[in-house]
């Protein structure tokens, strides 16, 4: 599989397509995560009550969920809304924003994984294993711990035991199905330096997996080279946080095939 | 009636006065709403916790109710708003975000117009067309439909029907009370990629309205052109969505007469 | 005590040590007050349902109570987080969002008050005043009071009534314990066009005085000069508001000991 190839099919059809993408997210995110995706081509939209939940889960074509300032009566609007995605066959992407902070959002996300099918899981190292039981203490909502070779096999064996694909952001980002492993160079460190870049990437993901219909990990790998490309174009411009994040919000609207084949750094198998 | 002076003249009173404008708006857009409404000269406030509404919209010049994350406590603290600002004579600007995508927004629209007196109804043509039985189906919040001149006659009988202005957003806008229409060729497609500038216009009509006192159909469509050039100020200066924004925010304090005079592009009568 | 070494050395330890600061603030401001966290090195989280509270604020480092668009829930969300700080002995700081506009506002924070031990409480001069039982009226969320010498005295004598640190931005700020006195004359008037600067001044104080350990008044005047310093340097790159933004917290970022060495002006004893 050329991932280039793939990225530019993914990303023109994302532009030609717009899929209509529901968030149910955090208050901190909804404004840069639906500007994200507007700037990708796709079409976002903010939902969180039960009451509407399955009609608007129902016309869209990918759900994310994403608990960084989850409350009680928000974990049951997702649940709901990830069932109905489920029933619908559409892609669910689940940010796990700050698991293993509290017991509290590591409870949630557990029980969004036990009664929806969640398609990708993508947050950073710590919130990610802080599910696996391996005891990560996560501090507030940025990763405390770098990722490396050994982690790789646990996140494999993670997507296997969970079902769905793990999705980690760091200096190099690593997606695998359990079976194929994705890394990804992309991507600068000024993006941890703006908030909501890590959100928006789910929001991504959730775009390139819509579009792509089948061959998930490689629409979500894909999906994270050419966020990260709009990170090193973005860096290229501006090397401060806020400049920062205009030009690489730019960049999503901006960069094409040419970008794409002369930056995208995606490899595995 | 010549709206380049009218125009003039309500941005010069927005500016002078400085109308405190009451929004329960969507979480999506708070921050952009209070920004656009700063850089045109208002004061905004937000708040939307019924121990507080009374006073809050009672020391308001103009009321902004968005139902685009609507849920049902806050339904219930906009029709209290709504009726605290009929009590008070102010102007109320009604945004159906999403109208139409589900039988909660159409139903929660329907009840504000029901039991406040809504000055102003300003959508896209779906969400607003939603409304009035036609059978539109809305695709989360952006618009499937193009606004087309038997459009007009629809919002004409609309307005006279809902006995509020109807204002729609598209290529070209419609401001009607049911007897005249003004339409504003003013606005750039990129204000279509930005999350929030819908929802802008409608705070920003608020402003008008409340500067104007009198003459509310001629101060909604005088904020449709002054807001859509200010688009088409911003698209000479940046063309990709992030950069675009700060241009757009940034005309929206800078404008003035001349550029009015110049560029501003509403006829009716 | 020479208020430049003490900037620079505060400043120094946010970026090193980077500390977690809670915050339970408002919609409106959640994506600015964690980019400008962000932008100054310090680990922005937000929270605000109870069943996680007293977890989150034991692992951070300062805690910022807002209350910009409070409801019941929040307040009381809001208590146990100052009562967990309490305890853990972190600084707190308070932002009373429009006290003196509603009722509900003003009691809101004199509750926040009486029951937990706040360390500053910061807020525009018809904010603070209004707690005084002066009399003050608030419009919306914009001081309708100007900063005189007479205010000084008030100020002090509620910093002595409260026990804590109030701190007044204005064209010059006031921090004051009660014995000391600073004034600060760093800042812009285009600070006042952007929504969420004040908000996230008040975030900027947690993170200094957190990183301080002590001497709180100096952490918080230092904390408001290198603020105002900030919005000058932004002053001199744009004089529209959502570049100035941008240039603003970019500054929050790049700016070092040569501009607090240069530009910084707090003075007090």
């Amino acid at each position: 599989m050329d991932m280039k190839k793939f990225a530019e099919r993914s990303l023109a059809r994302v532009r030609e397509r717009s899929p209509l993408v529901h968030n149910i997210t955090n208050f901190v995110v909804m404004n840069s995560s639906a500007n994200i995706l507007l700037a990708l081509g796709a079409s976002p939209v903010m939902a969180h009550c039960p009451a509407e939940i399955e009609e608007m889960t129902g016309i869209a074509d990918a759900l994310v969920l994403n608990i960084g300032t989850i409350e009680e009566a928000w974990l049951e609007a997702m649940l709901l809304a990830g069932r109905t995605a489920n029933k619908k066959g559409i892609p669910v992407v689940l940010d796990p924003v700050g698991a293993g902070a509290t017991s509290f959002r590591t409870d949630a996300v557990r029980r969004i994984l036990d009664e929806c099918r969640v398609s990708v899981l993508r947050g950073n190292a710590s919130e990610v294993f802080s599910l696996a039981g391996s005891g990560v203490k996560t501090r507030g909502v940025d990763s405390t711990l770098a990722f490396s070779d050994a982690h790789v096999d646990a996140a494999r064996a993670m997507a296997v035991e969970l079902g769905c694909i793990i999705a980690i952001s760091g200096p190099v980002d690593c997606i695998t199905d359990g079976d194929r492993v994705f890394s990804v160079k992309n991507g600068h460190p000024l993006m941890t330096r703006v908030t909501g870049i890590g959100c928006g990437l789910s929001a991504t993901v959730a775009a390139f997996c819509a579009a792509a219909g089948e061959g998930l990990c490689e629409a979500a790998a894909s999906a994270f080279g050419f966020y990260g490309m709009c990170g090193d174009m973005a860096a290229k411009i501006a090397q401060k946080p806020a400049s920062f994040e205009v030009a690489f919000i730019d960049s999503l609207y901006s960069a094409g095939e040419h970008e794409i084949s002369n930056m995208l750094d995606v490899s595995g198998h």
